[in-house]
């Protein structure tokens, strides 16, 4: 059986935690988070970096930092994660749900514009299988209608966009705020986490604030303060020094994982470039502003029907491919809020979509052979 | 120099990390997660148990569950963490602080009728230092009014409260929720954790789904449902299987844990009885009904002033003492929002109470020694 998915170790892992329980420091903020913090901040130049318990924490506290709410209304796309949406209806907002392009499951940049009223104040770009939105169009919108940009750049760590100008910026660098995911999926894991991102400097000191439960405890402990107290709301968003030992291994590593994932990724489309052609499936495609961090290998069936056979196939054949998001918008809890427009591309990609093994040992020859037999 | 806290590792952690890393699954809900929620319900009599990322994640599910929205008021204690308020605020309720008992900084349960309205929804009693509140009082505040009850056990891990009725039953067991903190300062930890108790059962199935990020997966995973999908609001809470493999070890040893702190105690105890008649010092008091679990071990001064000394005098000789929480009521995000009355007792804690270093490797005879010579 090849699984969908195997939590890759490095090794060091083991070494690491022992190194954090007998540290003596178990809970939030020692000197594991601090390193991943610097690796984060120094490797790709983003703002504040904060580790959070996952990524939907992490949208909690963007959602607090851009202080929406009720009434407040956020754009993001419907073939998204619970979680895009859930932060921000925490806090009493209404989500404005988009399309996705006709060429990938990102939002469609083209169908935000006309969403955009007195009550939006946030778009949140979800940059799909790690793959870039076309920043420069959202950020010329943000700034022309003074709105904030949550990057949910949840599947995006180590990948980049490339805007007009040129230059090359990591996902995660270009919105207001950026979040992402640590969980045992993703490309870079310690199982359960997150981060958020601060790039904007006039979030960054009440972020640290909301991140301690709402106490200026840290400032205090840099003596930038005498005491502290309860100033603001807050919660518990710190992981343990365990989770950011575990993390730490894990980045020390991304060279090595990232060469590894693209390689696999590279024979995927290799390997399955006819196959499109004669099925009549479409493989990823990566716009050219954009890079590919291999986070996801799928394919984009010609129907359901052929989505449902090749699932059964590869399933007899001991491969474990999955489907993905079903259109937030059509669910049980909003279809009745939405506002009735349809979303063609969302609903083809909760309809055909399939994705195929994606880790670190995989070998994806078997997977490839098996979606050829098919074809022929 | 003797610190405050030492988190105890009982020597199967380790262990234990390698099992949940070697058994390719690291997310959240995985062997080790149920063996702990087990160990709860089996062992304590408890409803449905949920690990949390935290206490505070804990207490922000609980008050989901509640249905607390904006022009709700929330009793509870002014001396308490800041995460007790702060999880009924983030969903728009005002917060009504109460005194503290005159012999316990737990809260003044006679305090709390007159201070019930319309607008009521819950009462939050903490456990303070793991000491029962009186439940009966509470609970029939609550049967009389129709409120809901969340026992704030952060600190309250096997301690019991026994009722007029004359049964003793588990902290965490009487409310309709209750949340307890597996933070490195409590008895037994993980680091960062947590978990929410659902003793209605009304609650149970919704608790699930919003664990879930407001899915219906894990009833999909129990075949109880055809599919799943987002049908309620929700958050990432669960921890990793890491955090939970290391909660495990500890919950293993607990019996030993508690044997030993119950020791530590009552040396304490026993050791500064003289000090506290001669300093006019006051000892902790274990109400009839309440059993001490012996999270903590506290004196309370006869001024602020002896406990600075004290603090100072501790330190100069290589004992970290320290005191606890300032009363919310006073704190710069809230006095302005609180409704003027005097909370005498409260801010009695808030200057003159003062922690004993606490933890399973303590020799508590040279802190003893201390204490005693700044009395003479």
């Amino acid at each position: 059986m090849i699984p969908f998915n195997k939590p890759y170790l490095t090794g060091k892992e083991a070494h690491y935690l022992y190194q954090a329980v007998y540290s003596e420091h178990l809970s939030g903020n020692g000197a594991f988070t601090q390193k991943c913090h610097h690796f984060f901040e120094e490797r790709y130049g983003f703002g504040k970096c904060l580790l959070t318990t996952s990524c939907s924490d992490a949208l909690e506290m963007a959602a607090l930092l851009c202080e929406v709410q009720s009434g407040d209304e956020v754009i993001m796309p419907s073939y998204t994660f619970v979680s895009t949406a859930n932060a921000f209806i925490l806090r009493g907002a209404k989500v404005i749900f988009v399309d996705s392009r006709p060429d990938h499951p990102g939002i469609n940049e083209e169908a935000i514009e006309a969403l955009i009223n007195k009550k939006t104040k946030v778009i949140v770009p979800v940059h799909y299988a790690g793959v870039a939105c076309d920043m420069d169009k959202i950020m010329a919108l943000a700034n022309k209608y003074e709105l904030l940009v949550v990057e949910d750049a949840a599947q995006a760590i180590d990948s980049f966009y490339t805007g007009k100008d040129g230059v090359k910026r990591p996902l995660g660098s270009i919105g207001h705020l950026a979040t992402f995911s640590f969980h045992e999926t993703k490309n870079i894991t310690c199982g359960e986490g997150g981060m958020l991102v601060i790039n904007e400097e006039r979030f960054q000191a009440r972020a640290e604030i909301i991140w301690e439960k709402g106490t200026n405890r840290s400032a205090f402990f840099r003596g930038e303060v005498d005491k502290y107290g309860w100033i603001d709301v807050g919660s518990s968003y710190l992981p343990s020094e365990i989770s950011a030992a575990f993390l730490w291994a894990q980045l020390e590593n991304i060279d090595v994982i990232q060469q590894q994932r693209t390689a696999l990724w590279k024979a995927y489309y290799e390997g399955l470039c006819r196959w499109a052609k004669e099925s009549r499936g479409q493989l990823p495609v990566i716009p050219d502003y954009a890079t590919n961090n291999a986070h996801m290998f799928y394919l984009v069936c010609h129907s359901p029907e052929q989505r449902t056979q090749l699932l059964k196939h590869l399933k007899e054949n001991g491969v474990q491919a999955v489907f993905h998001y079903l259109s937030l918008h059509k669910s049980a809890f909003y279809r009745e809020k939405h506002d009735g427009r349809i979303l063609t591309q969302s609903d083809r990609y909760t309809d055909c979509l399939l994705r195929l093994p994606m880790y670190f040992e995989l070998d994806a020859m078997p997977v490839i052979s098996e979606l050829i037999s098919k074809a022929n």
